[in-house]
């Protein structure tokens, strides 16, 4: 027997920078960068939410995608949070000059995968079949798939009114209270190909430390998705992306409060409440540990705040080791 | 009577370099770079070809369209000819990286102009309207125009078989001999709004030294323009784009022989014999000028070799007063 054969099959339902920063973590602690295992299925597939993807100058631009895309090829901006390293803006300021709305940034090489998938999904090439050749052009080992091939986008409800996500996370500076959240186009999705085998499959199931309702509840709200997670043999934890009471980036702690949650890892812990098995919380929140476990969670209490490359890498290992076997 | 009032109306036919240069010794000679004149008609008008159009990764490119603008815009590279100054390639060699062919070099600054037309265009509004949008963000007074909103592709025939325009000219570095020309698309193209009229009712009508067969013949084959210039009361002038039985720039040398004409200003009159009035070639072609006179052209001998900003004022100055007015 090889030790590849032993590798557990890991797949992780992600966002953006929490997801991403996750996935690094399980692509350097799997083999082969969590590529495919002796011919067979991927060692890790990351399963993203497509609910924040636009359009900026006629480009389809799919931010989660890219930013786990990124942070997988190690070519992202780590001190930013998205986008790639060594950037310019050449085209942007152009764009500007030529009387362009230029609120969403775009750097030059960015903007070189907007062009090619714009152009991809043009000629009838689906979301995920770009997403494919860009990963491998980058050199991702993993596979990283859009949860779906269709077309959802997520809207916000705001108190001046329903908005576009990256109206409301970019252009406003995700500033508005959110009232309420719409996934236009959600009903008529259908998985992408491979994304149901994948939660099934799996020996291990992640839901990543994003976003519950931004980034999370986009990739469950797929038909067919929350169900094959209910259903899944697999082993099922999610990481809390709540620590201390506050949220390690991006507008979720607001998002709880305004929705009427606690904010909290308990309060994220009841809306994963009999879809996830073990709810990974950090050491800051021991003292929630109980109450979690009064929901009927197994509880794994770590260091959850990845940081950089080793930090995520140690906690996909712990992920591993102390969740990836029944019973563990 | 004011000074603006006796601006002859110019309308100028043209392709690349040579017609974006002689259209900027008109926007230097012109009140108002060539604009609007009293809130009337503008007094430079440059009709373009768009047989050089092209798709790169998905982008609308059009060529000509792009050198002539940004060339009255005065931010094209002078040295190269075409493309913008000051440009950089982040995005270009990102889209090498991504796995795109990439030997049409599409600067940073440039891809801007490709991304936003392809973008209007796809949202409905014809290239007239795309091109007039740019132009004035970029500050061209004169108006510049497509021949037609409509799709029309030169084909080149080589000996290797029939190529799309931009393969021939760029791929191949127009090294193939060639045997024909096809201007796909263009029975069905009507001219753009306004294209006719500025033919029509110019003063002074001129064909840029651009090249005859690909730059020149694919804006007077759109129906309608050919018939236009021959009817139009405009004094009608071409300028040979031959000096010395050399081209400029360009293969015009090589077509012109390939095709079975004169390698000379002598042979580019026969082409455009019945067409124009008068004919101005260079003080070197000097001794051919009786032959030109005998096809029924007026002859202006100059120095038809524009170079930079003041060669080209002078020239458009010279057509101005040499022919602008009838029996001059």
């Amino acid at each position: 027997m090889s030790t590849s054969q032993i590798s557990p099959r890991v797949t992780l339902l992600a966002g953006g920078v929490g997801g991403a920063r996750l996935a690094h973590g399980f692509a350097r602690a799997l083999p082969d960068g969590g590529g495919p295992v002796d011919d067979g299925p991927h060692a890790l597939t990351v399963v993203v939410n497509v609910g924040d993807d636009t359009e900026r100058h006629g480009l389809s631009v799919s931010p989660d995608l890219d930013t786990v895309m990124y942070t997988l090829a190690e070519v992202n901006d780590e001190e930013r949070g998205w986008g790639l390293q060594d950037e310019s803006y050449a085209t942007l300021e152009q764009l500007a000059r030529l009387g362009e709305d230029t609120w969403f940034t775009l750097g030059d090489k960015d903007l070189a995968t907007h062009v090619v998938r714009t152009a991809r999904l043009r000629e009838g090439v689906p979301l995920s079949a770009v997403t494919e050749q860009l990963a491998a052009a980058l050199g991702v080992r993993a596979r990283l798939v859009p949860v779906t091939d269709y077309r959802v986008r997520t809207l916000v409800d705001t108190p001046s009114g329903r908005v576009a996500f990256q109206e409301y996370f970019v252009r406003r500076h995700h500033a508005d209270a959110v009232l309420g959240l719409h996934f236009d186009g959600v009903e008529e999705a259908r998985p992408a190909p491979g994304v149901l085998d994948a939660v099934t499959d799996a020996d291990l199931l992640v839901v990543a430390p994003s976003n519950p309702f931004l980034s999370v509840e986009p990739v469950l709200a797929v038909p067919g998705v929350r169900e094959a997670v209910r259903a899944s043999g697999a082993r099922r934890v999610a990481v809390s992306p709540i620590v201390g009471g506050q949220a390690i980036k991006g507008p979720a702690a607001q998002i709880l409060e305004t929705l009427g949650h606690e904010v909290s890892a308990l309060g994220v812990a009841r809306l994963y409440a009999g879809l996830v098995d073990v709810m990974c919380i950090d050491e800051r929140d021991d003292h929630l540990a109980g109450p979690v476990r009064d929901l009927g969670f197994e509880v794994l209490v770590t260091d959850t705040v990845m940081g950089g490359p080793d930090g995520r890498e140690r906690l996909a290992r712990e992920l591993l080791t102390a969740v990836g076997q029944p019973g563990a």
